[in-house]
């Protein structure tokens, strides 16, 4: 069953409020935990500069197995921060830790925000209290909006499924909207379960989900610093264990579907955009090259520009764009075709002639709006 | 001496006029003409989908070494149009030799516009006795105008010089505004000078004024499939022949100004653009690295928007992009300044201490006015 909801697997609390990151007074501060101890496993941005959170949650997964928490902040990316930013995130670990009664190596830190400013830890130590006390099943509510930068809407989604009698549940929130671009995600996106799963199964599983999601998708080709997705398991649904080569069809399927659901949503909401947009290109040689090309086509913002306007201009956009994507692609065996532009969702299809391989990749259309909103976000 | 108008080498002749390519009425065909035989040297984009006119210009210069005329249009790209696109391209080429009474092999294409529609021939026919008659050393006043596409304005420039008694004119002209990322310049450049030159010594000239000014430009990171610089040499200025090893300087670095100066004009005129940015990447490890970390900030669009802005955030987008162009950077090596945002002109400087190597690119911001010219181009 898919619930266009976030419902919190079992064991699972949420938090969030408003403790003063974001100028506006909107909440920009969450809080996930766990009763029992979980296994997690993550996806990074493959942009060489990495805000302190990234190394901060790294650090935690190579040396420690079980965690309990997840806290993450809006209005402030802690990004090009320096020593004193990796302090800070250690220090947005340790207070949670503290306030929860456990170690700080089992709260995990994520941040999304300004790029190039200290973080102002004092307002989150001074938030903390209250932001353990609130946890709640449904304080999810609350978490998925406290993530949001300039996100129009909160991207969440549910799926629950049987294995073996037992209800297995995985619940998906994402922030998105701009810097969106493979690899990976170029967003900030946790998943909750409360399946019985290996550690191994578990990365191989969200590694499955985000290839075909959140790498499929571009909003402007900007590679952010930030992002991540992470996946929590506790095991509170007492179904027999899932390993790679038991039980995970399902999860993996299950997973999936949470993934790809919240990818389109990001695509979506990405700002200023009227339209979406899936490109799928076929007969390729291989599919990295199908997916280059696609790639190649959603990144360019003349094929951006003349999407937004329904113009027929579109057919040498694609032409052009699909020229300039590395790969060897023949004049006469490029076939583009599209559904009608004027929808708000389009299909472009491309075949190559040079091979069996496709990919498929979402994107949006470039708008007026989405240079306003990046002129003017601050 | 540096004239900032198009001012034709000895033995050049040029006219243009509105043939009915362009829905507007505007200029768009234009004619130019050496008396005498000229040596070429041409750069072409790397698009893997090229023009008709492009392949027809390379077939010419493969097999021929003396050129009489050079035939451009704008208004259609003459592109992914097939066999029936070659033919066409082939025929301009035919019908300006037949009334100019040349061989075909003498005349070399050009077109810059829509892609994938069928060029209108006959009205190029029609057009090419008046084209022809109105040859004259002033025409090139009509020629620059009639090449634009989104243009603002045309770009033009010529350097005399003296070479040991003897002055030499090298003149240029180009269209730009859109679609222009290296490499090559992705625009349509065409360059005549008086000079005498061996084909080996224009060709390397040529190389090297290309790489530090055409490949240094980026508007929207969109290679044309159309674009191409062209360089015509036709001796009569009488000089002592320059060759690789002699009285190479002074040709070579008149040519680089010419260039340069064009390269800087198109991006001055970039659709939209309110600013001009220039982005000096030094203390790399190679040329080539530094461009590549200078070209991964031109091309984001969180930067352009963020200069369009005059945004403090200038520094997380460029810190953003510089992570994301592939360059093992170390954060913190990292050092960005800038000039004023709020000014016309920005300069923008990344230092990455990595070795003593340095790049310069030049970009312009995102406006909404890109977006409308871009949706409304048709």
């Amino acid at each position: 069953m898919i619930y266009k909801k976030a419902i919190l697997p079992k064991g699972f609390k949420a938090s969030a409020l408003a403790c003063g990151l974001k100028k506006s007074g909107k909440l920009d501060l969450a809080l996930f935990y766990s009763a029992a101890s979980a296994k997690a496993a993550c996806l990074f941005t493959a942009n060489i500069i990495q805000a302190a959170p990234l190394k901060v949650t790294k650090k935690y997964l190579k040396n420690n197995k079980a965690f309990r928490a997840v806290i993450a902040n809006s209005g402030n990316a802690n990004c090009f921060t320096g020593k004193a930013g990796l302090k800070d995130a250690q220090g947005m670990s340790a207070l949670t830790a503290k306030e929860l009664g456990i170690k700080k190596e089992a709260v995990l830190v994520a941040s999304t925000g300004i790029i190039g400013r200290r973080l102002k830890l004092d307002k989150i130590k001074k938030a903390m209290p209250a932001l353990v006390k609130s946890l709640s099943p449904n304080g999810i509510a609350k978490a998925k909006r406290a993530i949001m930068t300039t996100d129009t809407f909160a991207k969440e989604i549910t799926v629950k499924f049987n294995s073996a009698g037992k209800t297995i549940t995985i619940c998906g929130i994402a922030k998105g909207a701009g810097m969106i671009a493979p690899n990976l995600a170029t967003l900030l996106c946790f998943i909750f379960t409360d399946a019985d799963i290996t550690q191994g199964a578990l990365k191989q599983a969200l590694k499955i989900a985000a290839d075909d999601s959140f790498n499929c998708i571009t909003v402007d080709g900007c590679m952010s610093t930030n992002d991540m997705a992470m996946l929590l398991a506790n095991g509170a649904a007492g179904n027999s264990l899932i390993d790679t080569d038991r039980n995970f069809g399902a999860f993996s399927k299950a997973l999936n579907t949470v993934c790809l659901e919240l990818a389109k949503m990001v695509v979506k909401d990405a700002e200023g955009a009227t339209k979406f947009i899936q490109i799928r290109v076929e007969n390729a040689k291989t599919g990295k090259e199908a997916k280059q090309v696609a790639l190649s086509i959603a990144n360019s913002s003349l094929f951006k520009t003349a999407m937004f306007a329904s113009s027929k201009n579109i057919l040498g956009r694609t032409v052009a764009a699909a020229g300039a994507s590395g790969v060897d692609i023949k004049e006469e065996d490029l076939k583009i075709s599209s559904s009608p532009l004027k929808k708000k969702e389009v299909n472009i299809n491309v075949s190559l002639k040079r091979g069996k391989s496709s990919a498929t990749v979402y994107t949006s259309d470039l708008s007026y709006e989405y240079v306003k909103i990046n002129a003017e976000y601050n």
